[in-house]
């Protein structure tokens, strides 16, 4: 929708390629035949990096970013000056995990099933200003007007959704003390996380340090065969879903906003045998 | 998605108009520039009706018609003769009340909210030469072959709603008897109510007869004032929704799948003693 919505047959956008997602949004702008340019990207390295002192198009309608790479284990950490061209920024996986300065965005974009709440809801921040820009003979759901001038009601919404994300909200509010707390409390997990892996050689981080995401640490085993031993017999010990993504083998903690303190320590607890008893 | 998909420069389509939905539906097509012919409508009587006798196009790709006409209260009780050009149509209304000749169909959308779970998911079924026809540049969001191909997962899928579609499906099947047993109670149900709107004057209904739909029963009270004062009644005894539709006013019992016989029942025997009351 961001290129159809934004990137009419004047206009050019500046697309910033950190892994995955960002790959899959420059390909949508592709297809459609629009006026792009990719001016930084961290392929080169496996994308185990966030790119640093880009040079932005002067023209650009928008920069597109992803914030977390939940494959690659990075995250910007701060976001690029890019001298007030609007960053457009999918934020599916660190949503709502941080304070944001929200002058440096004209539309924000989150899928629900990281830190909002259950799949299928979608949640979009758009500036007005933004809205304006965009094109008018667009399908209607296609169009990001249509769901501000219904107040998100054109169709029928996601109720349940939308309820629960009331209800995770309220909790990042009432339970955790806001978004600057929730912050806080996701630098600990991460650090306690990556301090142990740093502390030995037999587990290595994948993403470089000044890149490292709050959201999703990823590393590697000496081998691979003891990887799969590794991922089998955290499963065992109550720990699912350690195996990193299929496209990039290795292994992958998913921190989110509702990993708890507690299930950090038990995991670098159990992380501590298994590299003891397989050195 | 329909003209996206299945509308390209050299292709046409025919639409049957018969309410609110479909009119959204053509209005697509139109702002999409595509090459359409509104082929039958009965906006002459307000959408009372279901066109018969249409005659279609010989050379277009589909018909497009909207099954049951939530709003207006009709319902096509059997799809017309398209001389072997594949109907697409929305069912979001009436999908799963009544068994279908699924050889006429190319395809068929249903929003999941009335009869088959919560909001928020999209059922469509899709015949494998329309899939064919259809565009090849399009976003992959906005392109069916990209969610047959990767097997309804290319995104994460809206999980709860899924889960609750099968659940309703197994009560259909292993609760209700199956579809044609779900027919049956369907007609049942709407027999009671149009039966007694039709025994007095009080109450008229508004759809004719040969279009009547199973799901959305709408009908008059002599005036408008007796009809806010009968949903308010309405409301008291445990009728909820019972007000019609802002767009065209007056009253509009919807009896999906779920709604009971008892509840049937139960809203006939409080009309009945309403209308005593006010007459």
């Amino acid at each position: 929708m961001i290129p159809m919505n934004f990137l009419s047959a004047d206009d050019k956008a500046d697309y910033i390629n950190t892994g995955t997602w960002s790959t899959k949004a420059i390909k949508e702008a592709q297809i459609q035949k629009k006026n792009y340019t990719v001016v930084a990207s961290s392929e080169d390295k496996d994308f185990s990096y966030i790119p640093k002192d880009i040079q932005f198009s002067k023209d650009a309608g928008y920069v597109h970013m992803t914030s977390n790479n939940t494959i690659k284990g990075t995250q910007f950490q701060k976001f690029p000056d890019t001298n007030g061209v609007p960053i457009v920024c999918d934020m599916s996986s660190d949503i709502f995990s941080r304070p944001l300065d929200m002058e440096k965005f004209g539309l924000i974009y989150a899928g629900a099933q990281k830190n909002l709440g259950p799949s299928g809801t979608c949640m979009v921040i758009i500036r007005q200003d933004m809205l304006d820009m965009a094109e008018a003979d667009l399908p209607s759901m296609l169009k990001y007007s249509t769901f501000v001038s219904k107040n998100s009601m054109y169709n029928t919404p996601p109720c349940f959704g939308i309820y629960t994300i009331d209800l995770v909200l309220k909790w990042i509010e009432e339970e955790m003390g806001g978004i600057e707390k929730m912050e806080e409390y996701n630098i600990k997990k991460a650090d306690i996380l990556y301090d142990f892996i740093d502390s030995g050689s037999f587990y290595r981080a994948t993403a470089q340090k000044d890149s490292r995401s709050l959201m999703n640490v990823t590393f590697r085993l000496p081998d691979e065969d003891l990887e799969k031993q590794f991922v089998a017999r955290a499963m065992e010990n109550g720990f699912g879903g350690l195996k990193g993504h299929r496209s990039v083998g290795g292994c992958r903690a998913s921190i989110y906003n509702a990993a708890t303190m507690e299930s950090i320590n038990a995991l670098v607890q159990f992380m501590e045998s298994f590299a003891k008893e397989n050195k």
